[in-house]
């Protein structure tokens, strides 16, 4: 049998930059039938020793597989490539995982339908390249339940335990990364600004870690409880009101000063602070903070 | 027999705010003879019900037990209840767990020690008042290790898992209790920035919070690389480099600004981002943004 994977749904890569090859080789990894195509062609060579099928032209790429999976550097490049050949693409699915807007996503979503693509998932990569294929992975994907049911198990391969559908919404992809984002850096962030200030007394970043960590699973906890408040709409103060928070988040930025650390972080911690009390949020649990959170500025 | 209690040692708790009570009642409840005074007397009408002993005086108070804990509302409070009883106090060990800067807490030392005070411990709560004698509650404590050793057993009445000694220098209570701040308030920011994000979708925060919760723990993760980094000093990108961070931080608040939502927050993660690049060190990880965090501002 020259083929032992023929059972496996094949899938076509199209963009073979660091992201790409690994998404590639994820499905190769799980046996699909897997064919590539990349501007430079010299991209695919280690993938096509593996097993990978490199097409000719986008057009034989896509024609290749139900499957089109597409990883480019922005959706300019999708549509510089993808616009010539839209025509191949009717009865397929399309998976977008370049990194794009929610807006961006919901555009291409409309392009894909006056186009008879024959489904559009847009989808959003929450991994570096050496996680794909391991559970570290979290990949999102919005659109069609159906289209996503369909092909979730070949999905799979890229995020084995952390593959997520969002939603018809195309935008919602690109929304949840976002968020993830700012967590993300709203975490690290806080984190170093702590390390500063500790270092002033000479306290090392590992013997701070601890107790960040501690501190940091018991914020998580904080927010699972605001979440429910949120949804809600009703914020009472179970563990400390915004008007405490603020007076320790004054003496934050008091310590800030004096150690002569960073005095950005928590000067906007404050004043975001000080806003909400300034909306009347002052008795209510942290929850409320997010009304200040809804609006862009002052 | 008139005290089961007698063989734990007796302790003194001055100052009776909602935190003080919690204080005196682990002590109580944990069996030690407790001393309690505040200003206005009502205060303690709970604490004695429960056998706490309402002493008539501060000096009273502090004369009644080796350790004596105060937890009032500013160092001046602290200053005007003890000097006058100072004396009292050699020999003694005073625990202070009312707030303070780092500043603050060192210059109480050198009060403590111009004073014949026994020991003097800087003590800071990480807890609300209900979590005291829960294993949520954590207490730190810094100053001479052998007067903290020597009272630990009766301090964990108040964390009994949470009871954290961090050094002789007694500025570093203070010190991690405001970078310990500073993380939960990131944590919390970022998510509700978060959930402002996808609510302009009608995505609820309850059902973002599995996918927050998992990122929270992965970045949990992240800071432990970083800390080693930033401890050798040296921050290779091993995952992404800050380059790549600062082209999604852009991404973040562009889509910030187009939703309408807030735009402060994600303008300074992209500006802290940027500055860094600015320094030199886009190619590392993003351990290296301590660097921006060790100064005031650009």
């Amino acid at each position: 049998m020259s083929n032992p994977n023929a059972a496996q749904a094949p899938v076509t890569v199209v963009g073979l930059g660091l992201m790409g090859q690994a998404l590639a080789a994820a499905f190769l990894g799980n046996g699909h039938p897997t064919t590539v195509w990349n501007r430079s062609a010299a991209k695919a060579d280690e993938l096509v020793a593996k097993g990978a099928v490199l097409a000719p032209s986008v057009k034989d790429a896509v024609e290749a597989s139900p499957l089109v999976v597409i990883c480019v550097s922005d959706y300019d490049a999708v549509h510089e490539l993808l616009d010539p050949v839209v025509g191949s693409l009717q009865g397929r699915t399309l998976v977008n995982m370049t990194s794009a807007s929610s807006s961006q996503a919901r555009g291409t979503s409309k392009w894909a339908v006056e186009n008879k693509v024959g489904a559009y998932i847009d989808s959003a990569i929450m991994a570096i390249p050496p996680d794909v294929a391991t559970d570290a992975a979290i990949l999102l994907y919005s659109g069609p339940k159906s289209a996503f049911d369909e092909h979730e198990q070949t999905l799979k391969a890229v995020a084995p335990a952390g593959t997520k559908y969002l939603g018809e919404d195309h935008g919602l992809a690109a929304l949840h990364d976002v968020a993830l984002l700012t967590m993300m850096w709203g975490i690290e962030n806080s984190f170093l600004h702590g390390v500063a200030l500790l270092g002033t007394a000479g306290v090392k970043a590992t013997e701070y870690l601890p107790l960040a960590k501690a501190l940091g699973e018991m914020s998580l906890g904080f927010i699972e409880a605001y979440a429910a408040q949120i949804d809600s709409g009703d914020w009472p103060a179970e563990d400390s009101t915004i008007d405490t928070h603020v007076d320790a988040m004054d003496h934050l930025l008091d310590e800030s000063k004096e150690l002569g650390v960073n005095t950005e972080w928590p000067a906007l911690i404050t004043a975001l602070g000080k806003r909400a009390i300034a909306e009347g949020h002052g008795p209510a649990s942290y929850a409320a903070m997010v009304e200040v959170f809804r609006k862009p500025s002052a």
